[in-house]
């Protein structure tokens, strides 16, 4: 199947996210993206702060979502959030792309782009079948709330790292607005 | 020049981390990668967990380090680190390196081999005069610990984050145990 074939497919599927829609943050840059002959994006979150428990496993697959917001939240909502006889962790996570790209050339482009813009940790996932970019940045928040229903941390701890997870989420939208410039 | 020439001039030069040897943790990796006719290394990083001094710039250059440890540390070495004015964070990080392949088909085979053994945010970084290849998980820690030289954690929450600073290093040593069987 050619570049453009597939393309339309997938730009024409319904969306299978949880959410079933872009991210409002991050559309503006995934319709730019888009608008580019050599290039379709297959995924995209505009960043988030998540509340999980992680099983004793570590299995992926058995992780529960306890909150998803892709915006500031307060601490209550932390707090509210953290039910559960599991480990819980709170983590703040930057931007996410995957971009299928015509060529090696476009995708070494787009990986120079998004480096520039801030999004450090950006590589080719895949270049079997398709060019596969995946932009991803090295800033994050990653740390236990709650261990077998106990919290652990205090409310004076839980308020600094929700601001800090707000404070990362903010500079998170700078650079996604960097790229959308550098990249028209 | 030739991949062969720069493979033997970077494999020759004087290691230039701050360290100045190959963690042992990833030695017996790194040897096996720089066995290969198609592959060499070109930095390496077992895992570690590090307490770094943040500027209000957040500047990467301008960050001071305080801790860093390649193997489990104690309670009391991360209190004893938190010594600063700034914002202190305590950050626990996978297997990181760094590898040239001589083609496009080598890299692809590494990164395959990565992801298979657990290292998930593995991707192609540079293909444009040389092929690449960073190796990367995307388990970590980041948190923070004080914020204008007071500490924000309490003795409860700090050994229950320094105890899964260190588990989370021993998972990263049996997925480096993986890799090199999966890549003998």
């Amino acid at each position: 199947m050619t570049f453009e074939l597939d393309k339309k497919n997938i730009l024409g599927k319904t969306d299978k996210s949880q959410k079933g829609e872009i991210d409002e943050d991050v559309l503006e840059l995934v319709e730019l993206i888009n608008s580019k002959e050599e290039y379709y994006t297959t995924s995209s979150c505009s960043g988030r702060i998540v509340v999980i428990e992680m099983p004793e496993s570590g299995r992926k697959d058995e992780t529960k979502w306890l909150l998803v917001k892709h915006r500031p939240v307060s601490l209550q909502e932390i707090k509210d959030s953290i039910k559960s006889e599991e480990d819980v962790w709170l983590k703040q996570e930057g931007m996410i792309l995957h971009v299928c790209c015509k060529s090696i050339e476009a995708a070494e482009k787009l990986v120079n782009l998004a480096k520039n813009s801030g999004f450090k940790r950006t590589g080719m996932v895949s270049v079997n079948k398709r060019y596969v970019v995946e932009v991803v940045s090295t800033e994050n928040i990653s740390t236990i709330l709650s261990k077998k229903g106990k919290i652990l941390a205090d409310d004076e701890y839980l308020s600094e790292l929700f601001s800090e997870c707000n404070k990362k989420l903010k500079q998170n939208k700078k650079k996604i607005s960097q790229f959308t410039c550098n990249f028209s």
